[in-house]
């Protein structure tokens, strides 16, 4: 491809500050858990206080997903926003260290960068509390058209509709991104996220969005059903790729309306889910990009996903380029309940 | 034990920022494996613009040790100096959350707080690059006399002793804690230290302290010999106590003379040894401290340290009063080769 970037993200620039809990102190704090909460700062705070020593690692959904890419040795380029202190210089650190191209500046003013207080209860989920700093001030003075135009794939996270500056930034990301000819994928993020923005959602996967990402749950709550066939169906007639994660039971591709099933990678223990889904993206996105066949795409996500829940944090720890499709063992339990 | 704590720790207040790399990027940046080297601002900042990808945990080899017997349920306490910077916060919340009587405050003026950059390379060993920022400023007036008196043991660590200022708090602090009937004990750190302040450490081992930990190497520094028999005998007639890690083949103590033979404990996958040694003396202190025979203190040391070399940073993620030694598997390498 002539592109100068396979993909292109756009999302929020957010540092995760990961600690164990177990399941009484979610209740005591009122979390609910495996879901993404957004918070203040004065909540941010107490939550902080009250929680358990953390570490910190860059996240992100959308910005995960960009370092997954880098990691497989893609193209990966990255649109946020940052303030000018600690926990920004380490989110534009991790990215441009990975090898993801991220000219973010730092803000020297307005709110601190965003951070996410995840918890990570002894069962692997993890319940996210989210405080969006300078990150809910995105803009479409953010978007550079040109970076836009020069990149084969689009990627933006569903979380940004939380964010009311940065929906006319996306659309305005998407229609650039057509107009260039290239193509336009978004990730549904949460169930949670859904459900604030269903219509909106409905309309972008009807109108722009060439390809989704999205979980199991997710999908149901966009089409209103409790059916996943029916689910199926529906997203093939809207969108050209469609790619659903299962969880243990790995995943569905729906190429124009063709089903193609994805085995789950066998993991030997389940640390923290934090980032599977977003690795599974970068692994089906480096394919596509790469010119792979889908079947391809799709197991390098499960790879990409098995790394990531494999240890604490949201980014891979060994180079995804490294890892090979042919060593990884089929999870015994992939679509054995089909 | 009448006493409000059971150890004290004094030490450097240090956030870690930790990498992978290949042992040719340590080449290039001329970093000698294994061991700690202090840098300043300016080389801190071009070396994490060349490292990799990092995660941030809060470190320092004394406060992990603390961390360590506060997650064992024993209670620690802290004195160490860091900045009001988002560095800061994240040291000392991570000592509160985890049980640690820690009353720093962040000093509004003056450097930055201590961060160490550390490269993990595919064998596990760690590389340490320290920038001590405001920890360097560390002096007697932030000695709290009467937190000493109510310690059971004192911890100090020898990479103090890169600290002019901070030697006299810790020489005032360790006679404070003998006049109140109380332990002291000392860390060597690292081969390098020993070597830095060779002549100190060995009028302090003959002097002041009463507990020794060490690993082999340092020992073999310290005495300047290359018979570790010869060491253990000579450390045995200094020392009521000496504690002396020897890696995979688990560690030796010397109870006024008498060695104890510890195993190490079978580690799945060891990822990143950051924190080994300091788990270690976090074991046995603990055991100490609430009066346990030595064997199991040792026992206790081994666990932590299998714990912490199992994953990615240099403190507990797993709390340590959970795990129980008897569930522990010895390494079959352990003393086969005495």
């Amino acid at each position: 491809m002539s592109n100068r970037y396979d993909v292109l993200g756009i999302g929020n620039a957010i540092v995760d500050v990961i600690a164990q809990c177990d399941d009484d102190f979610l209740d005591q704090e009122s979390i609910e858990k495996g879901g993404m909460t957004l918070i203040d700062e004065g909540r941010a705070k107490q939550l902080y206080a009250a929680m358990g020593p953390a570490i910190e690692a860059s996240g992100g959904s959308v910005a995960n997903t960009m370092a997954g890419i880098a990691s497989f040795g893609g193209q990966a380029a990255f649109i946020g926003k940052v303030h000018a202190d600690q926990l920004g210089d380490v989110f534009v650190h991790d990215m441009r260290a990975v090898g993801v191209a991220c000219d973010v500046v730092g803000a020297d003013q307005g709110p601190a960068t965003a951070r996410s207080l995840i918890l990570v209860t002894p069962d692997a989920q993890r319940s996210m509390n989210t405080f969006l700093g300078i990150s809910s001030l995105l803009e479409p003075g953010d978007v550079d058209e040109e970076l836009v135009a020069q990149s084969t794939l689009l990627f933006c996270e569903g979380y940004l509709w939380d964010v009311q500056s940065a929906k006319k930034a996306i659309r305005f990301a998407m229609e650039t991104s057509i107009a260039a000819g290239n193509r336009v994928a978004l990730s549904l993020s949460d169930t949670f996220c859904v459900d604030r923005h269903h219509d909106e959602f409905r309309s972008l996967v009807a109108g722009p969005v060439d390809t989704l990402f999205a979980n199991r749950d997710e999908l149901l709550r966009l089409y209103e059903t409790d059916d996943i066939d029916e689910a199926f169906v529906q997203l093939g007639t809207e969108v050209s790729l469609g790619c659903v994660t299962m969880g243990t039971l790995g995943s569905m591709l729906i190429d124009n309306g063709e089903q193609i099933k994805i085995p789950a990678y066998e993991v030997g223990s389940v640390v923290d889910t934090t980032g599977a889904g977003d690795q599974y993206a970068a692994g089906v996105l480096h394919g596509i990009a790469k010119g792979l066949p889908l079947g391809e795409c799709g197991r390098l996500g499960s790879l990409a996903a098995a790394e990531v829940i494999s240890h604490v944090g949201p980014r891979p720890l060994t180079p995804l380029a490294r890892l090979n499709i042919s060593d990884a063992t089929v999870d015994a339990r992939s679509w054995v309940s089909e």
